[in-house]
């Protein structure tokens, strides 16, 4: 089969053998999203070696285990857990210590035409749900996942930064719950794309004049100057939910911090079931957020173009 | 009266008028307590000048809107707002950006024969806690303000890092809720105290070796390598609780606390209610931190006492 890996500093698409399932269950990959942790791989993070991606959308092709899920659509959580340590025990092998992380730390991933998965990962996908929405169950989770760290009412003032993928995605996911949510970002188009999911666009250069304090800011640009500025527009007792992961040792004002007594959270991982439900329910046009498609063949090629300024979701077909 | 001044960078006993009491009750102090920020007020820290000095208790003399509290011995919460603003009308003058605080921002403090304060700040101290342990309702009140901010059960497995004055009533207050609270400190001695109140007492350098984790993991040494230390033995999904005003810019690192979605609480004050009900049950010795004791009139010679290695609280007598 086909898989775009990343070994030894290269990245290419290569042959390689069809996974065996073990005890685990093959997929037929159909669609596959690049997110930024690709990029980050193929810069050096994490030092993983593989085929990477870990946003998929795909077919159950073999499965000891749950013979129910063959011929099912499917997305899958992407950690996948010892089964034994607490976390496990208690249900969450996303902060298993011994996990493997599909596409991220030793395990294969899904720009591949197979991958292999715990049949336990696996979550079918609703009929009404094509394959190019059903691939965004992992970042919607991801953006999603910050409603089970911070409480979201109607009335919280909530201000996103950072008008990448997962900055859009925090804000349209999260504008189904606030009646008061804010993206801040650099670009007029991509605000443009949350101000049709009802969220109030502005654009960073204005947002620091004008004095607003938000009970909660999600910082989704991946930058020291984002976190700077969440800092300076969270209230007292306010949060500061910090979605991406970006790497370096930031500063940050601990005075600041302690007088006004602000709680900052780190955010990695959501569930799957609410994302695939947001999904189902067709509240957030996902799609919108598609800037081009490639061919597996042309993985290198998509990942270049995933990288450049402006672009938005690249999905890699295998069909 | 005399008052404990801090003026163009010096620190002296002075002669100034008692205060006028405009719409303020007049509290002539009895004992105060030397906190760890009079000792920065007078390294330049915000840039106060005045009477120093936010920890007491004395008795009402005047008051003009609440006068049955004449000739009752109280206590004071420090941060006095605007009664007007948003989190005044929450009845959270904590966070008033107009707030003036006790000693420490555009107000004189409690190191001084009299004191004002609004009426609504006083609350009595129960006839069966002295003075000696009074003094210690704010510093208390700070400690345990810290339950309301993060959840503690029975078995919510705590550490403090810092065995000073804070880390110690942290410790001590906590583990009337948790049984599983330890505290890690540089001083064999001070360590003893917490341990009489149920907490375990390790020592810094042996904390790391064990390679515990814990739920909750307070920072009340004021360092950074107190907080490198919390990001260490803190477990995936925990909680570091930043109970020092330190300065400075230290860094984090950001893809540890995102990865392992750590959450960080800054934690300043806290309700005095709480404080004052915990020195009635007599379940903390407070008195057990008091090093020295000294007359109003050597104020100068008790800060710098108060700033030596080892000494835990000083209290200045106006009697």
């Amino acid at each position: 089969m086909k898989a775009l890996r990343f070994n030894a500093g290269r990245l290419s698409v290569e042959e390689i053998p069809v996974p065996k399932t073990d005890s685990e269950s093959l997929v037929r990959v159909t669609t596959s999203g690049i997110c930024n942790t690709d990029l980050e791989i193929i810069r050096g993070y994490a030092g993983f070696n593989g085929t990477i991606g870990h946003e998929f959308v795909g077919v159950v092709e073999e499965s000891e285990d749950r013979s129910d899920l063959i011929g099912k659509r499917v997305v899958g959580e992407i950690n996948a857990g010892c089964e034994e340590c607490v976390p496990c025990q208690n249900g969450d092998p996303r902060h298993c210590p011994r996990r493997t992380v599909l596409g991220i730390v030793g395990r294969d991933g899904a720009h591949a035409e197979f991958l292999t998965l715990p049949s336990r990962n696996l979550l079918e996908v609703p009929a009404n749900v094509s394959d190019d929405e059903a691939v965004f169950a992992e970042p919607l989770a991801a953006a999603y996942g910050i409603t089970e760290q911070v409480d979201v009412l109607t009335e919280t003032r909530i201000a996103v930064i950072g008008d990448g993928k997962l900055g859009l995605l925090s804000a349209m996911s999260l504008a189904g719950l606030s009646d008061n949510v804010t993206l801040i970002g650099r670009h007029r188009n991509k605000l443009s794309i949350a101000e049709a999911a009802g969220v109030e666009g502005v654009l960073a250069d204005q947002a620091s004049k004008s004095g607003r304090r938000f009970d909660v800011v999600v910082e989704a640009s991946g930058s020291e100057s984002g976190f700077q500025s969440a800092v300076e527009i969270v209230k007292p007792r306010g949060k500061i939910v910090l979605k991406s992961t970006f790497h370096g040792t930031p500063s940050w004002p601990a005075s600041r911090i302690v007088v006004d007594e602000i709680t900052v959270v780190g955010s990695r991982c959501g569930r799957f079931g609410p994302a695939l439900e947001l999904l189902g329910q067709k509240e957030i046009e996902v799609k919108r957020l598609i800037s081009e498609e490639f061919p597996l063949s042309r993985g290198v090629e998509a990942v270049e173009n995933a990288s450049k300024t402006g672009v938005l979701k690249v999905l890699l077909k295998m069909g």
